[in-house]
């Protein structure tokens, strides 16, 4: 690797998942490996092995399909993990084990109830064993920006000598300022005799609004690979950016000299893909991807804007993959162009059945829908995917009436493992009664925690995407629901919830864990 | 002022202003100016006198209501805009006039079409004529991070001469890396002979993540103002977040050695306020006012995370003001009690008669719903103050039936300017039906641009929050709407949004012009 090209690390699917309710299905994260790999990002961390039997299959349905990126898993210093990790990527063309153990004497003495010597050693032993997998470790310290450095400097010399090939120093608590990061990394980059031998990394929390700072700050001082996930999703603020540390890298040349591998004008559609399946929406005046991150974009095209255009912007929207929306499709549209308009998003159909399900479909809402946008094909498309895999609780047919001074009523056909069943329920709103009647057959027990509604497309007969967040027995899941009644999206959302709690394919959310 | 001090300059309601659609009425701008007031930030800028009548009346407005913060106004350098300024914060107890003019070469050439020269001159006779209206004056050089050092040394000398307090330096298109903006605050202070005489400030954009690394790294350098807005609203990517920065020299103040003067615990009430004003959603994973920024908050409790709360935990959710909900409200609830409650959320009710018409639609949403949250009292009261202002349009009654099949219909009875109507209409879904109706009658030939609904609690019975954001001939507003029925809440945003319209009190958005 030389030393101009900054290694980009996704942990979406690691750190990511482990914001509250962003766990997904294995589908789910098969679906943003491939849009990862699409962006060319250098290593997807597809999760953390020993989490779960269904993370360790997730990241080994990841490692069979992804050939141009590195696959990597989490693991903790454990042999139980280390083999997890090493059987969950060995279908990769190149796998990558990553391990981690806390060094900062709070987390040694409080968490793991460990002196610093037995650390040291499951650090060297874990990272020995990770070689037998594979020629690919990387190393962290968890916490490293409050421990000790003449520890950090010890344990990094050792577990190099023991063969790893990447050290990562995460700030692990959100805790760093840049030009004291920065001073970090330069120390551990002299100071680590054996320093020369590895590429060097560093993952920053979000939590004082710093991370992609503090990451860029490492990246100054020697650093050559950046964690970091789409949206800057992850626990509590989440994690550096993906698409800020890329930008500022490419805009901000002149400063960083260096060059990422990622095709930038794939950001804006993975971050589209990556909200929709976790339910987290990027708010507006967010960097990049954020809907006004280039006013010029946003639909208010004022006189004054457009004349100095080039007086105000440091970055074009087409380089990040923003396109105006553009009227493909609507009632006439054929087989071959619906077609050919998902591959130009991305959108992957796996099977002629699943095509002719989706086309269906497609005709049934430009029925009800003249301009079919990109968006509402996303939309679409997501809903398709989620039917054909989970299909234990279907909307079959649904009537809704509200009027003032009486109370709402929802009455419901569903189908519940093949069979039809009626249920009706009032409610303080039909969305609502909608729930509750559906609770009335199904009984899930289930608390909600979050609703919210987006209108895919303006005007006045867009679609509204609803997502419903789910919890029960320690698990959460987002349900989503498209449809132009929003009430009929909803109970859409709330179905595909409980379908996906249903289904065994999801893992408790392995938030005790981190980095 | 002493040196150990850090001033907050917070801009929501004037470059938070220029996001597209985040447009204020005067009584909005009030509402916000207020709890800006009861956070204690040291600066209000509450917008842009010479934009357009209204906003300078919102300026007055402020000035004469606030009394603890200084409140400012925008203005170019030219003689009408300082005299609009001048006029308009006469009423304030201490009143500031901030004028700028662009200084890097693409701006003063592209858009200004002036000489260097000319540009130090309009500066010199703009600052010395603010001064006869005030002795708080403050100098923006606009592209500061894109102007050439020694004209800025120059213009910064002058201007320092003819008696401004504060000088104001800002990356307005998000370009600058924190080592570089902290070298550049640090050769101005050094290199301007009269830096001594001034407080330096900065005001960063996030177009590149880094807006508030940058503002804290021209503090390292000797800033003692940073200019920030609530939520990071702002135009593009938005500005500094207010709440990052005041955080971050808090939780760090080993490093930044200052002190702010705001009540932290009033943060996540005024991020509320202005998100729900502005119809700007917060990110879940957004620093101290996401929903998740404190994951223990959030609801999931996993044991894990419990255990160790103080290894992950460098900032305590109840001193930036997150509360678990209280079930303090409910049907059997008295009028004293709900007066006592809103004091304590900070809701101030004006009169007798606004408080006797909160309480009874507290009581008739009290039957709907068993438990009344705090966040309840915020949507209930955000709806009552726009019905005391603006009632041209009104709900008076709505039936909605929809079944799939069929094409879903809206029946609604308005009250337009005191006459009750009836309409119909039928839709692609039971909003869309409610929207066509009510235009079938109003015909106001507006677009509809965003349309978003928030629970505002969780359970099935939560009121929904809707935002619906409408343009006409240039102007873009706001509607907001809450109700336990979502196609209700959606009707009544929708008319907001057209009484905001209907009403004169606001301005087009001046984004032509902004530092």
């Amino acid at each position: 690797m030389s030393k101009d090209r900054l290694v980009i690390f996704d942990t979406t699917l690691r750190d990511g998942e482990q914001s509250p309710g962003a766990a997904m299905t294995k589908d789910e994260k098969l679906r943003i490996a491939r849009q990862l790999e699409r962006l060319k990002v250098d290593v997807i961390e597809a999760g953390f092995a020993a989490a779960s039997p269904g993370d360790a299959e997730a990241i080994r349905a990841i490692a069979e399909v992804i050939k141009d990126s590195t696959v990597c898993s989490l693991a903790r210093t454990g042999e139980a993990d280390i083999r997890a990790a090493g059987a969950a990527i060995k279908p990769a063309a190149r796998g990558r084990i990553h391990t981690f153990i806390a060094t900062s004497p709070i987390h040694m003495e409080k968490k793991l109830r460990m002196q610093p010597e037995q650390v040291l050693e499951a650090a060297v032993a874990a990272v020995k064993l990770a070689r037998q997998f594979t020629d690919d470790v990387e190393f962290s310290a968890e916490d490293a920006g409050r421990s000790d450095v003449d520890f950090l400097v010890r344990i990094f010399e050792a577990v190099i000598k023991a063969g790893a090939g990447t050290i990562n120093v995460p700030d692990t608590v959100g805790y760093a300022v840049p030009a004291q990061w920065r001073e970090r990394m330069r120390e551990l980059l002299e100071r680590v005799p054996n320093s020369d031998k590895v590429i060097w990394s560093t993952h920053c929390h979000n939590d004082l609004g710093m991370a992609v700072a503090n990451s860029l700050a490492a990246v100054q001082a020697g650093a050559r690979q950046v964690e970091c996930t789409i949206n800057g999703l992850g626990e509590r603020a989440g994690n550096a950016s993906l698409e800020e540390i890329v930008m500022a890298v490419r805009t901000r040349s002149d400063v960083f000299k260096l060059e990422t591998g990622i095709d930038t004008r794939q950001i804006v559609a993975t971050s589209k893909l990556v909200s929709s399946i976790t339910g987290y929406p990027v708010q507006p005046n967010k960097a990049v991807v954020g809907a006004n991150a280039f006013a010029h974009e946003s639909g208010i095209h004022q006189d004054g804007v457009l004349k100095h255009r080039e007086t105000y912007e440091i970055m074009r929207p087409q380089d990040v993959g923003w396109v105006k929306n553009r009227l493909t499709l609507g009632k006439l549209s054929g087989r071959n162009a619906f077609r050919a308009r998902l591959q130009e998003l991305g959108i992957v159909v796996e099977s002629e059945e699943q095509l002719n399900h989706a086309f269906a479909r497609f005709k049934a809402l430009a029925d009800k829908k003249s301009e079919i946008f990109d968006e509402d094909l996303q939309a679409l498309m997501s809903d398709e995917t989620q039917e054909i895999e989970l299909e234990h609780y279907k909307l079959v047919s649904a009537r809704f009436h509200s009027e003032t001074g009486e109370t709402p009523t929802a009455a419901l056909t569903l189908s519940i493992g093949g069979q039809e069943k009626q249920t009706e329920s009032s409610g303080s709103g039909p969305v609502d009664a909608a729930f509750r009647a559906i609770e009335s057959v199904v009984q899930s027990g289930t608390e909600l925690m979050l609703y919210s509604v987006n209108a895919i497309t303006t005007g006045t007969d867009a679609q509204g995407e609803v997502t419903v967040r789910l919890a029960h027995g320690g698990r959460v899941v987002n349900g989503q629901g498209a449809d132009t009644d929003i009430i009929v999206a909803s109970a859409k959302a709330y179905l595909n919830a409980l379908n996906k709690l249903h289904s065994n394919a999801l893992k408790l959310n392995p938030q005790a864990e981190t980095i």
